[in-house]
């Protein structure tokens, strides 16, 4: 049993490389069998149906592909700083060679061929973590006075979505690097608390410290 | 050869229907003769194969459908207002039915039957005008005080473009309402100029009232 999990998983791990860079319709069943050399006979016996193994390879891209970037901001403290660090490492990644293959789970919100309600489902399973993180994150931002307070962490944390959907997205084309890096820069830095709490204790200062001129006068 | 373009166009049309819902990959030529009812001989001889056929429904849609909705902030004195209108009519577009089909020129992007070299160039020609919009809208209202000016125009323009694209192609799911209004406002919000300004005069009236009060204590 072990050793057919573990067969499985390997078999999976070439055929996401195919489903990634080619998209659903753009892999026949007799390429994907081919690529990862296993039997067709195998195939059927794991997976049913080449929609079947599309939905197994959705989520071996989420567990070794999506997530383990997110780890940055899957931290308890995590805030402004590591959503800081995290969209530096998807544009360095956007912006790179391995960009030009998108994102396997954004890629498929936008493939006729692929898209149906099991796939949806199963997409929506990985958007609502993502955007608890992002959530959370920016809870705690907030809480630290890094992170703007007077537009919700939920609409802040859609924004956050959003941006990485696009950027993932267009990185597919060639000429979008420029796109990318200056949303990010105007995203992230739209995220920033307004000036106001520390010109607030600016004031408070400079108000005591005339008091105190007022008092010894 | 009048009559002949007018005719090419009402082809365009219906062609233009075709191509937006179902994709490149998704329509036949045989499916777009018929939806027409014009002849294969006609086809032909107007665009040749089915991709010059694709690159005047692009450009038609693009006349027809993506640039009209942009006459509101084409105005030569368009600033934040414009923007926010734009959007708003943007969000109410990606929210309703007709939604559902996205954007004949974004799905482009990601329908790797219909990406090559010409569509490449032809989206870019689509692209720079678009981004040239947004940055003298943003300009306008960094001049009149309404919009930050801690980030560059075309930093902005980049995130507004890429706001665009995101909720066009996300309004193709059923269930992203929520993050397509959330994420536009927080975008919207992004854009405004912080309250340091504000802040500073109130500064000034309080430090003046505490001056008043130690002078003639």
């Amino acid at each position: 049993m072990a050793e057919t999990y573990e067969d499985q998983q390997d078999i999976l791990g070439d055929v996401v490389q195919l489903f990634w860079k080619k998209g659903y319709s753009g892999c026949s069943m007799e390429e994907l069998v081919q690529a990862t050399g296993a039997s067709r006979y195998r195939f059927y016996e794991y997976f049913g149906s080449k929609r079947a193994l599309f939905l197994a390879a959705l989520d071996y891209y989420h567990a070794y592909h999506f997530q383990p970037p997110l780890s940055i901001i899957a931290d308890e403290d995590a805030g402004l700083d590591e959503i800081k660090a995290f969209f530096a490492r998807r544009t360095l990644h956007a912006c790179s060679e391995q960009g030009r293959y998108g994102c396997m789970i954004f890629n498929s919100f936008s493939d006729p061929g692929a898209f149906d309600l099991d796939v949806a489902l199963q997409l929506r399973s990985y958007r609502n973590p993502l955007l608890t993180l992002f959530i959370k994150a920016l809870q705690n931002g907030q809480t630290a006075g890094t992170v703007r307070n007077d537009v919700s962490a939920s609409s802040l944390a859609a924004q956050l979505y959003n941006q990485l959907f696009s950027m993932m997205s267009l990185s597919r084309l060639k000429d979008h690097e420029d796109i990318i890096e200056q949303s990010v820069h105007a995203t992230l830095k739209g995220l920033e608390t307004t000036d106001k709490s520390k010109l607030a204790s600016e004031i408070r200062k400079q108000l005591s410290a005339l008091n105190r001129q007022a008092t010894t006068r």
